[in-house]
């Protein structure tokens, strides 16, 4: 069982409306994905270091509530469809000790190989980490 | 007639994959609407010092080709829709010296007054831009 | 005794020469020094709330190597001077695994009144906080 | 002679505090460092194509006054040293209304060979950029 990732909003990341800027769940998205990556057991740099990416084809976000510095989140992380050269992820961010929902969205890639600088089919390419990323699709 | 929102794409928003992090195109999205405001003549801290928000409600980004370091891009920006109290904004990124098309995306925002904390509607608070703003609405 | 704050390195703070882009250190300081505020028991957000900021009035970084993605560092902060109305901060980053420095540090800070706009002596408005600070100054 | 560097305060640099986050200084004297390198006829990329990157092994500033979202500053830069491994450069950021200085700092910079990952002698690897700065070292 996964745990959702925990994230303390930063005071670099708000904005002069006093709220967390909202570009940065994007990137706290990316940090869930890594965190959830790490706990299947394989992590990004692995993939990165055998010249796999998962280049970002889309991605969008619900602003429900705002987060405030100093706030926990918790962020939990679904895979919810793959295909050979494609993944989808959705994302929930809600406050750690109020369980408020504060942001919800998803991101869609494609694997893609740095050096050739085309996507490819993860089957083929790192069966082993297609293998563990099938297993964690929601169901 | 409005200009598209010109942008060089710095060095700290480059990642490891060597092109623009996709995070910063939803950055870009809010530099070219700033720069919108200011085109149509009621700059975004005027709204701002009025006391009213454009909180973010929702973002999505369509990446369809990578931007690297120095590439300048051209961000077209686009009222696709506007109610009293919302409004919806598109934007399309292009190279700027071969228009090929960078990333689409949309934001869709709901006035806020930030002292009572509350969404608005703008046609009551600032009637003046709101009519500006209608005027600018993609037919 | 304090714990020094510890860090992973995201994919979004890599740039394209492939490690953490130098400005997101003064970023990481600032996390830091959060961290540190929490440890002592008195949180940013606390001084924040009674209207007080910790203006940064400089800040400098010595970078001894680099840190890449998935990387975790440990940074230790120490408070090196304060004043009534001034206080020095300097910091430290290692590997965590390895203990190899990354970088040294340095932010200067003056107490500041967020309504007043005025620098501000913090012995006098929040002597608790003054009295915690000077307990931890490093001798 | 060279122009300062002009620059727009974006709203995501701003923090809570209302104005804009002092680790965007860094990011800023980037900007210009690399709108000089294109004044002078040598655009960094260029550099970076051919293997070189100037990295950072130091920086430092001093905020003097903050600047406000949609303010515009003026960046003027200054190589203040250089050998045949190393450059330091100077930074000086105003506004570009009243002339009110903002910030003042510097960054050291070694010349490096990103594959084979060594510092090297800029003389000796691009000869004709030494020489641009060269000319450029402030007497």
């Amino acid at each position: 069982m996964l745990k959702p990732y925990e994230k303390k909003a930063q005071f670099y990341e708000t904005d002069q409306m006093g709220v967390v800027h909202h570009s940065n769940y994007i990137r706290w998205f990316e940090e869930a994905r890594v965190d959830f990556m790490e706990q299947i057991g394989y992590p990004y740099c692995d993939a990165s270091n055998a010249g796999i990416d998962f280049a970002v084809l889309e991605v969008n976000c619900q602003y429900k509530s705002m987060v405030r510095f100093e706030e926990l989140v918790k962020i939990n992380v679904f895979i919810t469809s793959l295909s050979q050269t494609r993944m989808s992820i959705a994302y929930e961010v809600a406050d750690s000790v109020t369980g408020t929902l504060r942001a919800k969205g998803e991101t869609g890639h494609c694997f893609y190989n740095r050096r050739t600088k085309r996507p490819v089919s993860l089957k083929r390419e790192l069966p082993e980490l297609y293998k563990v990323l099938e297993a964690s699709v929601l169901k």
